[in-house]
């Protein structure tokens, strides 16, 4: 796995730095820190395409995570997390991420996905993905 | 899904508290803090099993871990996690979880499962379950 | 110092599970997650007293916050927390915190102090405590 | 006050980028996180002043810390957070911490302190400083 899908046009990259404090007892990064890493690249990308701005008629919400971990990421260390949407359906949006290490970002770390279900607030329904979502991806 | 399955023979059950500092600024549990429930669960699972003690010679490292949520948690609360093994291996151990509300442990608020390989610390490789792992999961 | 203070009429005391993921790789209690449980006493505190549902006239900030750590803490271990006013001011509640090991609690292992002063949300600036709050702690 | 201490000779500064998932339900920083960008700051500078190397004979711990907090922290934001030695005792180094934004460092959104003790990892008792540690700070 290398770091080519930076490159595509697609694939949103952010570099997000390791804290002592996402070390556990074993000296490297804690699983659940992981989850962290992909909720800031979210984040971050999502205010790039405007997503949270969708948020007065409907709100994303988190059907589904995982990672798999494939190497250990020590201290101290800046990751170069990758976002990159897989499915766009009619009420979710489905991403795939990865973890490189910003200075050898042709190793993979980690790999993860997320899929995001839109809902209105008030009843947490789940509703069709708003306009403004479909336009923020290009659709 | 209710919560039946915790009086399956080889379910491990353990109830953890909801912290107010778990929630996140939708006022419910951060989708992050369910990794660290399920981590807790399993702690306390390895401790019952005894299965922290084979450290010296081999450690578990996860390799896999993912949640599917199923309805928002709140606060306070007490969730019910259970932890229940899917599959042994011959170097990696398979988990599956469910988080439940202590107080209506019918309703099944997250599923999750986690893969666990066995690997001698100061080389990072994989090896076979130590005997002791067998013994600890009745095999 | 010992947990007599349990027993006096205004303290309020409530018992915290520690969690693995609490500890960093010193294999004991990292310090910032002493001030998750002081947050997690004085949240279970406000409630005892209805304090957050002041929350629409005037919502407390923290101004102040601090901790001395006598004792390592180690995992298992349920910490008896115990929160006490010291001090009532015009616009301000000041809070002495003591936690101890619920198994053992004639044994201090931190005290802390938080100042929370009560602001308008719409402009930020402080107001003078709220006679709700002023009921709720007696007065 | 200003970040003209940025500029004192003995002031170590460093940059930290608030996470979303440092933010709580009221949409700005969390109180806990402070002390996590505290215990960050102090990382990186006992790494610049290989403090960190002394651990075979002495280790640091913390039995003091506490924050002044001067103005809310939003997201997203990075911080600037000095780190200055106040009192070098012959057990003991205190610290003291300024939080800026980065992008505004002449405002300060946060004071701390933080006490640090050279202790015997295998006794858990005070030692005096290791000559290191002395050496390392200019002494």
């Amino acid at each position: 796995m290398t770091a080519d899908s930076d490159s595509k046009p697609n694939v949103f990259s952010t570099d997000i730095e390791v804290r002592w404090g996402d070390l556990d007892l074993f000296n490297h990064v804690n699983n659940v820190a992981y989850f962290r890493y992909l909720e800031e690249a979210r984040m971050r990308w999502m205010t790039e395409h405007r997503l949270a701005e969708s948020g007065a008629e409907a709100l994303p919400v988190m059907v589904k995570a995982g990672v798999t971990f494939l190497k250990p990421v020590l201290y101290p260390s800046t990751l170069r997390v990758t976002t990159h949407v897989t499915e766009i359906g009619g009420r979710s949006v489905s991403l795939e991420h990865k973890i490189f290490d910003a200075a050898t970002p042709d190793i993979c770390y980690a790999e993860g996905y997320v899929k995001l279900v839109w809902i209105i607030p008030s009843t947490g329904k789940s509703t069709p993905l708003p306009q403004s979502v479909h336009t923020a991806l290009g659709q």
